[in-house]
Protein backbone atom coordinates (compact mmCIF):
# COMPACT_ATOMS: atom_id res chain seq x y z
CA UNK A 1 0.00 0.00 0.00
CA UNK A 2 0.81 3.49 -0.26
CA UNK A 3 0.94 6.75 1.57
CA UNK A 4 -1.80 9.87 -0.11
CA UNK A 5 -3.40 13.18 0.71
CA UNK A 6 -6.71 13.33 -0.20
CA UNK A 7 -6.41 16.45 -2.07
CA UNK A 8 -10.17 16.82 -3.49
CA UNK A 9 -12.70 15.18 -5.02
CA UNK A 10 -14.39 14.11 -8.21
CA UNK A 11 -17.87 14.54 -9.54
CA UNK A 12 -19.71 12.27 -11.87
CA UNK A 13 -23.12 12.02 -12.50
CA UNK A 14 -23.27 9.38 -15.15
CA UNK A 15 -21.55 6.71 -14.28
CA UNK A 16 -21.57 2.52 -13.29
CA UNK A 17 -24.87 2.10 -10.96
CA UNK A 18 -22.87 0.14 -8.16
CA UNK A 19 -20.72 3.78 -8.02
CA UNK A 20 -23.81 5.54 -6.59
CA UNK A 21 -23.17 5.16 -3.37
CA UNK A 22 -19.33 5.68 -3.16
CA UNK A 23 -17.56 8.67 -2.71
CA UNK A 24 -14.60 9.22 -4.78
CA UNK A 25 -11.58 11.08 -3.58
CA UNK A 26 -8.61 12.61 -5.38
CA UNK A 27 -5.76 11.15 -3.59
CA UNK A 28 -1.74 12.55 -3.84
CA UNK A 29 0.57 9.32 -3.56
CA UNK A 30 3.22 10.88 -0.72
CA UNK A 31 6.84 9.45 -0.47
CA UNK A 32 8.32 9.02 3.02
CA UNK A 33 8.59 12.87 3.39
CA UNK A 34 5.71 13.95 2.54
CA UNK A 35 6.78 15.26 -0.86
CA UNK A 36 4.71 14.03 -4.26
CA UNK A 37 4.94 10.99 -5.48
CA UNK A 38 3.71 10.51 -9.08
CA UNK A 39 0.15 11.82 -9.99
CA UNK A 40 -3.05 11.91 -8.10
CA UNK A 41 -5.44 9.12 -8.65
CA UNK A 42 -9.41 8.83 -8.20
CA UNK A 43 -9.75 6.28 -5.07
CA UNK A 44 -12.93 5.35 -3.37
CA UNK A 45 -13.22 6.00 0.41
CA UNK A 46 -13.81 3.13 2.93
CA UNK A 47 -12.66 5.00 5.57
CA UNK A 48 -14.61 7.98 6.15
CA UNK A 49 -11.72 9.89 4.73
CA UNK A 50 -12.22 13.67 4.27
CA UNK A 51 -10.11 16.13 2.07
CA UNK A 52 -6.86 16.97 3.57
CA UNK A 53 -6.45 13.63 5.55
CA UNK A 54 -3.61 11.58 5.09
CA UNK A 55 -4.71 7.81 4.32
CA UNK A 56 -3.77 4.20 3.26
CA UNK A 57 -4.34 3.72 -0.13
CA UNK A 58 -4.17 0.81 -2.18
CA UNK A 59 -4.15 1.58 -5.93
CA UNK A 60 -4.74 -2.49 -6.97
CA UNK A 61 -8.46 -3.84 -8.05
CA UNK A 62 -8.34 -7.06 -6.78
CA UNK A 63 -7.61 -5.36 -3.14
CA UNK A 64 -10.05 -2.51 -3.61
CA UNK A 65 -12.78 -4.31 -4.41
CA UNK A 66 -12.48 -6.45 -1.47
CA UNK A 67 -12.18 -3.31 0.52
CA UNK A 68 -15.76 -1.92 -0.37
CA UNK A 69 -16.89 -5.10 0.90
CA UNK A 70 -19.01 -6.15 -2.50
CA UNK A 71 -16.51 -7.85 -4.48
CA UNK A 72 -16.26 -8.76 -7.46
CA UNK A 73 -19.36 -6.92 -8.83
CA UNK A 74 -18.19 -3.56 -7.71
CA UNK A 75 -15.80 -1.75 -10.72
CA UNK A 76 -12.94 0.27 -8.68
CA UNK A 77 -8.97 -0.37 -8.55
CA UNK A 78 -8.09 2.32 -6.19
CA UNK A 79 -9.61 2.58 -2.29
CA UNK A 80 -8.34 4.40 0.52
CA UNK A 81 -8.10 2.00 3.68
CA UNK A 82 -7.67 3.98 6.48
CA UNK A 83 -6.07 7.08 7.81
CA UNK A 84 -2.18 7.27 8.24
CA UNK A 85 -1.89 8.66 12.70
CA UNK A 86 2.02 8.09 12.89
CA UNK A 87 5.12 6.76 10.06
CA UNK A 88 7.53 5.06 12.60
CA UNK A 89 11.03 5.26 10.89
CA UNK A 90 14.18 3.26 12.10
CA UNK A 91 17.20 5.67 12.93
CA UNK A 92 19.09 7.10 10.44
CA UNK A 93 16.60 6.09 7.80
CA UNK A 94 15.27 9.59 6.05
CA UNK A 95 13.22 11.01 6.92
CA UNK B 1 -8.80 5.41 -11.29
CA UNK B 2 -7.67 7.86 -14.07
CA UNK B 3 -9.40 10.75 -15.66
CA UNK B 4 -8.99 10.97 -19.31
CA UNK B 5 -10.21 11.79 -22.65
CA UNK B 6 -12.02 9.75 -25.40
CA UNK B 7 -10.11 10.64 -28.40
CA UNK B 8 -10.83 8.11 -31.03
CA UNK B 9 -12.23 4.66 -31.80
CA UNK B 10 -10.73 1.38 -33.03
CA UNK B 11 -12.24 -0.98 -35.66
CA UNK B 12 -11.40 -4.49 -35.14
CA UNK B 13 -13.64 -6.94 -37.65
CA UNK B 14 -11.47 -10.51 -36.65
CA UNK B 15 -11.80 -10.32 -32.43
CA UNK B 16 -12.70 -12.17 -29.85
CA UNK B 17 -16.17 -13.58 -29.65
CA UNK B 18 -17.15 -11.74 -26.26
CA UNK B 19 -16.20 -8.57 -27.84
CA UNK B 20 -18.63 -8.56 -30.69
CA UNK B 21 -20.71 -6.08 -28.71
CA UNK B 22 -18.57 -4.12 -27.29
CA UNK B 23 -17.19 -0.77 -28.36
CA UNK B 24 -13.93 -0.51 -28.36
CA UNK B 25 -12.60 3.80 -27.61
CA UNK B 26 -9.44 5.59 -27.70
CA UNK B 27 -8.77 7.32 -24.47
CA UNK B 28 -5.79 9.71 -23.50
CA UNK B 29 -5.10 9.85 -19.71
CA UNK B 30 -5.00 12.69 -18.32
CA UNK B 31 -2.94 14.99 -15.84
CA UNK B 32 -5.30 17.22 -12.97
CA UNK B 33 -4.24 20.14 -15.38
CA UNK B 34 -5.72 18.50 -18.67
CA UNK B 35 -2.11 17.82 -20.18
CA UNK B 36 -2.06 13.96 -21.19
CA UNK B 37 -0.63 11.70 -18.80
CA UNK B 38 1.36 8.84 -20.62
CA UNK B 39 0.01 6.94 -24.06
CA UNK B 40 -3.42 6.22 -25.23
CA UNK B 41 -5.55 3.40 -24.73
CA UNK B 42 -7.87 1.04 -25.81
CA UNK B 43 -10.75 0.77 -23.37
CA UNK B 44 -14.49 -0.99 -23.34
CA UNK B 45 -16.94 1.70 -23.09
CA UNK B 46 -19.20 0.72 -20.18
CA UNK B 47 -21.05 4.39 -19.91
CA UNK B 48 -22.00 5.35 -23.05
CA UNK B 49 -19.21 7.56 -23.15
CA UNK B 50 -18.56 9.44 -26.83
CA UNK B 51 -16.07 11.48 -28.28
CA UNK B 52 -14.18 13.87 -26.92
CA UNK B 53 -15.99 13.21 -23.25
CA UNK B 54 -13.78 13.50 -20.61
CA UNK B 55 -14.19 9.93 -18.64
CA UNK B 56 -13.40 7.73 -15.14
CA UNK B 57 -11.08 5.26 -16.80
CA UNK B 58 -9.43 1.75 -15.24
CA UNK B 59 -6.62 0.46 -16.25
CA UNK B 60 -6.82 -2.75 -14.44
CA UNK B 61 -8.48 -6.02 -15.65
CA UNK B 62 -9.93 -7.43 -12.73
CA UNK B 63 -12.05 -4.34 -12.64
CA UNK B 64 -12.64 -3.63 -16.03
CA UNK B 65 -14.24 -7.17 -16.89
CA UNK B 66 -16.71 -6.22 -13.44
CA UNK B 67 -17.85 -3.24 -15.10
CA UNK B 68 -19.15 -4.55 -18.05
CA UNK B 69 -20.77 -7.51 -15.80
CA UNK B 70 -19.91 -10.39 -17.64
CA UNK B 71 -17.15 -11.46 -15.26
CA UNK B 72 -14.73 -13.53 -15.49
CA UNK B 73 -15.82 -14.56 -19.77
CA UNK B 74 -14.60 -11.58 -21.57
CA UNK B 75 -11.21 -10.35 -21.82
CA UNK B 76 -10.51 -6.74 -21.49
CA UNK B 77 -8.40 -5.16 -19.41
CA UNK B 78 -9.88 -1.34 -19.70
CA UNK B 79 -13.09 0.38 -19.47
CA UNK B 80 -14.26 3.69 -19.56
CA UNK B 81 -16.62 4.15 -15.83
CA UNK B 82 -18.76 7.12 -15.92
CA UNK B 83 -18.30 10.91 -17.22
CA UNK B 84 -16.26 13.04 -15.06
CA UNK B 85 -18.54 16.30 -14.59
CA UNK B 86 -16.32 18.33 -12.42
CA UNK B 87 -13.43 18.03 -10.46
CA UNK B 88 -13.07 19.72 -6.90
CA UNK B 89 -9.52 20.50 -5.48
CA UNK B 90 -8.67 22.23 -2.09
CA UNK B 91 -7.54 25.23 -2.13
CA UNK B 92 -3.97 25.12 -2.74
CA UNK B 93 -3.68 22.18 -4.67
CA UNK B 94 -2.29 23.21 -8.78
CA UNK B 95 -4.84 23.66 -10.73
CA UNK C 1 -6.00 -2.91 -24.01
CA UNK C 2 -2.75 -2.03 -26.06
CA UNK C 3 -2.00 -1.91 -29.97
CA UNK C 4 1.41 -3.58 -31.46
CA UNK C 5 2.82 -5.54 -34.08
CA UNK C 6 3.45 -9.01 -34.25
CA UNK C 7 7.15 -9.55 -34.75
CA UNK C 8 8.59 -12.56 -34.40
CA UNK C 9 7.50 -15.98 -32.45
CA UNK C 10 9.02 -18.05 -29.67
CA UNK C 11 9.81 -21.34 -29.49
CA UNK C 12 10.49 -23.25 -26.08
CA UNK C 13 10.57 -27.48 -26.32
CA UNK C 14 10.81 -27.53 -22.12
CA UNK C 15 7.34 -25.40 -20.82
CA UNK C 16 4.18 -25.84 -18.81
CA UNK C 17 1.91 -28.82 -19.86
CA UNK C 18 -0.65 -25.89 -20.53
CA UNK C 19 1.37 -24.53 -23.12
CA UNK C 20 1.61 -27.34 -25.34
CA UNK C 21 -0.85 -26.18 -27.58
CA UNK C 22 -0.35 -22.11 -27.70
CA UNK C 23 1.40 -20.34 -30.20
CA UNK C 24 3.95 -17.47 -28.22
CA UNK C 25 4.24 -14.86 -29.95
CA UNK C 26 7.00 -11.80 -29.51
CA UNK C 27 4.94 -8.27 -29.96
CA UNK C 28 6.03 -4.77 -29.99
CA UNK C 29 3.68 -2.50 -28.64
CA UNK C 30 3.01 0.60 -30.36
CA UNK C 31 2.44 4.07 -29.59
CA UNK C 32 -0.78 5.74 -31.98
CA UNK C 33 2.09 6.97 -34.52
CA UNK C 34 3.40 3.35 -35.24
CA UNK C 35 6.25 3.97 -33.19
CA UNK C 36 7.92 1.59 -30.72
CA UNK C 37 6.59 2.22 -27.50
CA UNK C 38 8.53 0.14 -24.91
CA UNK C 39 9.88 -3.54 -24.91
CA UNK C 40 8.59 -5.86 -26.87
CA UNK C 41 6.28 -9.26 -24.98
CA UNK C 42 5.96 -12.73 -25.25
CA UNK C 43 1.89 -13.07 -25.91
CA UNK C 44 -0.54 -16.38 -26.37
CA UNK C 45 -2.15 -15.70 -29.71
CA UNK C 46 -5.88 -16.06 -28.94
CA UNK C 47 -7.13 -14.56 -32.74
CA UNK C 48 -5.01 -16.31 -35.24
CA UNK C 49 -2.51 -13.66 -35.76
CA UNK C 50 0.30 -14.05 -38.30
CA UNK C 51 3.59 -12.15 -38.27
CA UNK C 52 3.64 -8.45 -39.22
CA UNK C 53 -0.52 -8.09 -38.28
CA UNK C 54 -1.21 -4.98 -36.29
CA UNK C 55 -3.12 -6.55 -33.00
CA UNK C 56 -5.32 -5.40 -30.14
CA UNK C 57 -3.49 -6.95 -26.91
CA UNK C 58 -3.77 -7.53 -23.42
CA UNK C 59 -0.67 -7.54 -20.66
CA UNK C 60 -2.81 -8.41 -18.11
CA UNK C 61 -2.61 -11.94 -16.56
CA UNK C 62 -6.63 -11.96 -15.64
CA UNK C 63 -7.66 -10.93 -18.77
CA UNK C 64 -5.50 -13.22 -21.00
CA UNK C 65 -6.48 -16.17 -19.58
CA UNK C 66 -9.89 -15.14 -19.99
CA UNK C 67 -9.10 -14.95 -23.43
CA UNK C 68 -7.82 -18.39 -24.20
CA UNK C 69 -10.95 -20.12 -22.26
CA UNK C 70 -9.41 -22.25 -19.88
CA UNK C 71 -9.61 -20.33 -16.92
CA UNK C 72 -7.80 -20.35 -14.20
CA UNK C 73 -5.58 -22.91 -15.31
CA UNK C 74 -3.78 -21.94 -18.10
CA UNK C 75 -0.75 -19.68 -16.64
CA UNK C 76 -0.26 -16.61 -19.17
CA UNK C 77 -0.29 -12.86 -18.44
CA UNK C 78 -0.43 -11.55 -22.09
CA UNK C 79 -3.08 -12.18 -24.76
CA UNK C 80 -3.55 -10.85 -28.67
CA UNK C 81 -7.51 -10.24 -28.57
CA UNK C 82 -7.87 -9.53 -31.79
CA UNK C 83 -6.34 -7.93 -35.40
CA UNK C 84 -6.65 -4.20 -35.40
CA UNK C 85 -8.22 -2.97 -38.86
CA UNK C 86 -8.59 0.78 -38.28
CA UNK C 87 -7.86 3.12 -35.67
CA UNK C 88 -10.55 6.59 -35.82
CA UNK C 89 -9.03 9.94 -34.32
CA UNK C 90 -11.11 12.77 -33.74
CA UNK C 91 -9.45 15.90 -35.80
CA UNK C 92 -6.70 17.59 -33.99
CA UNK C 93 -5.11 14.44 -32.27
CA UNK C 94 -1.77 13.48 -33.32
CA UNK C 95 -1.14 11.62 -35.64
CA UNK D 1 9.27 -11.14 -6.16
CA UNK D 2 11.37 -8.79 -4.66
CA UNK D 3 13.92 -8.19 -1.88
CA UNK D 4 13.46 -5.69 0.56
CA UNK D 5 14.23 -3.89 3.95
CA UNK D 6 11.95 -3.22 7.02
CA UNK D 7 12.56 0.55 8.00
CA UNK D 8 9.68 1.45 9.71
CA UNK D 9 6.08 0.96 10.37
CA UNK D 10 2.66 2.27 10.35
CA UNK D 11 0.16 3.75 12.70
CA UNK D 12 -3.05 3.48 11.75
CA UNK D 13 -6.07 4.32 14.63
CA UNK D 14 -8.76 4.48 12.36
CA UNK D 15 -8.88 1.37 9.38
CA UNK D 16 -10.47 -1.38 7.46
CA UNK D 17 -11.84 -3.75 10.23
CA UNK D 18 -9.62 -6.30 9.03
CA UNK D 19 -6.55 -4.63 9.36
CA UNK D 20 -7.30 -4.90 13.12
CA UNK D 21 -4.77 -7.91 13.36
CA UNK D 22 -2.48 -6.93 11.04
CA UNK D 23 1.31 -5.57 11.43
CA UNK D 24 1.61 -2.62 8.96
CA UNK D 25 5.34 -2.29 7.91
CA UNK D 26 7.61 0.29 5.81
CA UNK D 27 9.55 -1.63 3.08
CA UNK D 28 12.04 0.08 1.24
CA UNK D 29 12.81 -2.50 -1.72
CA UNK D 30 16.54 -3.22 -3.04
CA UNK D 31 18.91 -4.07 -5.90
CA UNK D 32 20.71 -6.95 -5.64
CA UNK D 33 23.54 -4.99 -4.34
CA UNK D 34 21.72 -3.88 -1.13
CA UNK D 35 20.98 -0.25 -2.49
CA UNK D 36 17.64 1.56 -2.64
CA UNK D 37 14.98 0.25 -5.64
CA UNK D 38 12.38 2.85 -5.73
CA UNK D 39 10.88 4.14 -2.76
CA UNK D 40 9.17 2.48 0.13
CA UNK D 41 5.92 0.70 0.22
CA UNK D 42 4.04 -0.56 3.35
CA UNK D 43 3.42 -4.25 3.45
CA UNK D 44 1.75 -6.57 6.24
CA UNK D 45 3.37 -9.09 7.52
CA UNK D 46 2.86 -13.05 7.40
CA UNK D 47 6.60 -13.83 8.34
CA UNK D 48 7.39 -12.39 11.78
CA UNK D 49 9.68 -10.05 9.87
CA UNK D 50 11.21 -6.70 12.33
CA UNK D 51 12.84 -3.90 12.11
CA UNK D 52 15.78 -4.16 9.82
CA UNK D 53 15.45 -7.74 8.86
CA UNK D 54 15.86 -8.10 5.34
CA UNK D 55 12.91 -9.61 3.47
CA UNK D 56 11.01 -11.66 0.54
CA UNK D 57 8.10 -9.23 -0.64
CA UNK D 58 4.84 -9.16 -2.94
CA UNK D 59 3.89 -5.87 -4.06
CA UNK D 60 0.70 -7.52 -5.77
CA UNK D 61 -2.47 -7.88 -4.13
CA UNK D 62 -3.66 -11.16 -4.97
CA UNK D 63 -0.40 -12.85 -3.84
CA UNK D 64 -0.64 -10.82 -0.95
CA UNK D 65 -4.09 -11.96 0.46
CA UNK D 66 -3.14 -15.16 -0.21
CA UNK D 67 -0.13 -14.74 1.73
CA UNK D 68 -2.12 -13.78 5.25
CA UNK D 69 -4.88 -16.47 4.56
CA UNK D 70 -7.92 -14.64 4.84
CA UNK D 71 -8.46 -14.20 1.08
CA UNK D 72 -10.23 -12.25 -0.53
CA UNK D 73 -12.03 -10.78 2.32
CA UNK D 74 -8.73 -9.01 3.49
CA UNK D 75 -8.03 -6.00 1.53
CA UNK D 76 -4.02 -5.88 1.04
CA UNK D 77 -2.02 -5.49 -1.67
CA UNK D 78 2.12 -5.90 -0.20
CA UNK D 79 3.29 -8.33 1.73
CA UNK D 80 6.59 -9.89 3.56
CA UNK D 81 6.84 -13.26 2.61
CA UNK D 82 10.20 -14.73 4.24
CA UNK D 83 13.16 -13.86 5.48
CA UNK D 84 16.23 -13.63 2.94
CA UNK D 85 18.97 -15.29 4.76
CA UNK D 86 21.55 -15.57 1.59
CA UNK D 87 21.63 -14.32 -1.84
CA UNK D 88 23.50 -16.54 -4.43
CA UNK D 89 24.58 -15.76 -7.52
CA UNK D 90 26.41 -16.79 -10.72
CA UNK D 91 30.04 -16.04 -11.03
CA UNK D 92 30.26 -13.03 -13.57
CA UNK D 93 26.97 -11.46 -12.14
CA UNK D 94 27.07 -7.91 -9.87
CA UNK D 95 27.42 -8.33 -7.07
CA UNK E 1 5.60 -12.99 -20.72
CA UNK E 2 8.58 -11.76 -20.56
CA UNK E 3 12.48 -13.25 -21.53
CA UNK E 4 14.84 -13.40 -18.98
CA UNK E 5 17.97 -15.11 -17.88
CA UNK E 6 18.52 -17.42 -14.08
CA UNK E 7 21.02 -15.83 -12.51
CA UNK E 8 21.34 -17.05 -9.25
CA UNK E 9 19.15 -18.55 -5.99
CA UNK E 10 17.80 -17.05 -3.07
CA UNK E 11 17.89 -18.80 0.48
CA UNK E 12 15.32 -18.11 2.78
CA UNK E 13 14.73 -20.63 6.35
CA UNK E 14 12.05 -18.85 7.74
CA UNK E 15 9.36 -18.22 4.89
CA UNK E 16 5.33 -19.06 4.09
CA UNK E 17 4.53 -22.35 5.01
CA UNK E 18 3.76 -22.72 1.25
CA UNK E 19 6.95 -21.91 -0.46
CA UNK E 20 8.98 -25.34 1.75
CA UNK E 21 8.70 -27.09 -1.58
CA UNK E 22 9.03 -24.15 -3.98
CA UNK E 23 12.80 -23.37 -5.45
CA UNK E 24 13.08 -19.54 -5.28
CA UNK E 25 15.41 -18.66 -8.26
CA UNK E 26 16.76 -14.81 -8.82
CA UNK E 27 16.01 -13.94 -12.86
CA UNK E 28 17.34 -11.33 -14.60
CA UNK E 29 14.47 -9.76 -17.59
CA UNK E 30 16.46 -9.19 -20.80
CA UNK E 31 15.95 -7.12 -23.95
CA UNK E 32 15.56 -9.31 -27.51
CA UNK E 33 19.06 -8.62 -27.77
CA UNK E 34 20.07 -10.02 -24.91
CA UNK E 35 20.84 -7.04 -22.53
CA UNK E 36 19.80 -6.16 -19.11
CA UNK E 37 15.60 -5.42 -19.07
CA UNK E 38 15.11 -3.50 -15.56
CA UNK E 39 16.55 -5.39 -12.49
CA UNK E 40 16.58 -9.29 -10.99
CA UNK E 41 13.30 -10.48 -9.92
CA UNK E 42 13.18 -13.45 -7.17
CA UNK E 43 10.52 -16.21 -9.19
CA UNK E 44 9.64 -19.38 -8.95
CA UNK E 45 10.61 -22.39 -11.00
CA UNK E 46 7.85 -24.37 -12.40
CA UNK E 47 10.06 -25.67 -15.54
CA UNK E 48 12.88 -27.69 -13.50
CA UNK E 49 15.34 -24.14 -14.67
CA UNK E 50 18.45 -24.07 -13.62
CA UNK E 51 21.20 -21.44 -13.30
CA UNK E 52 22.35 -19.96 -16.69
CA UNK E 53 18.65 -21.07 -18.45
CA UNK E 54 17.39 -18.54 -21.00
CA UNK E 55 13.78 -18.58 -19.42
CA UNK E 56 10.20 -17.91 -20.40
CA UNK E 57 8.82 -15.91 -16.97
CA UNK E 58 5.66 -13.99 -15.45
CA UNK E 59 5.39 -11.56 -13.36
CA UNK E 60 2.41 -11.17 -12.45
CA UNK E 61 1.06 -13.25 -9.11
CA UNK E 62 -2.49 -14.84 -10.68
CA UNK E 63 -0.69 -15.86 -13.29
CA UNK E 64 2.32 -17.19 -10.97
CA UNK E 65 0.12 -19.29 -9.15
CA UNK E 66 -1.65 -20.81 -11.46
CA UNK E 67 1.82 -22.29 -13.01
CA UNK E 68 2.31 -23.87 -9.75
CA UNK E 69 -0.63 -25.74 -9.67
CA UNK E 70 -1.68 -24.70 -5.97
CA UNK E 71 -3.65 -21.54 -7.00
CA UNK E 72 -5.29 -19.61 -5.23
CA UNK E 73 -3.61 -20.72 -1.13
CA UNK E 74 0.14 -20.03 -2.44
CA UNK E 75 1.67 -16.65 -2.26
CA UNK E 76 3.84 -15.99 -5.45
CA UNK E 77 3.78 -13.36 -7.95
CA UNK E 78 6.36 -14.52 -10.23
CA UNK E 79 7.32 -17.72 -11.80
CA UNK E 80 9.50 -19.70 -14.70
CA UNK E 81 7.02 -21.05 -17.38
CA UNK E 82 9.94 -22.57 -19.65
CA UNK E 83 13.17 -23.12 -21.53
CA UNK E 84 13.23 -20.57 -24.37
CA UNK E 85 14.96 -22.81 -26.95
CA UNK E 86 14.95 -19.88 -29.73
CA UNK E 87 13.76 -16.34 -30.45
CA UNK E 88 12.38 -15.89 -34.61
CA UNK E 89 12.37 -12.53 -35.29
CA UNK E 90 11.24 -10.79 -38.61
CA UNK E 91 13.59 -9.70 -41.17
CA UNK E 92 13.84 -6.19 -40.23
CA UNK E 93 13.82 -6.37 -36.62
CA UNK E 94 16.70 -6.14 -34.27
CA UNK E 95 18.24 -8.17 -33.21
Amino acid sequence: MLIGRVIGQLVATRKHPSHEALKLLLVQPLHLDGSDRGDAIVAVDSADAGIGDRVLLTTEGFCAMSAVGRWPSNPIDAAILGLVDEIQLIPGVTP
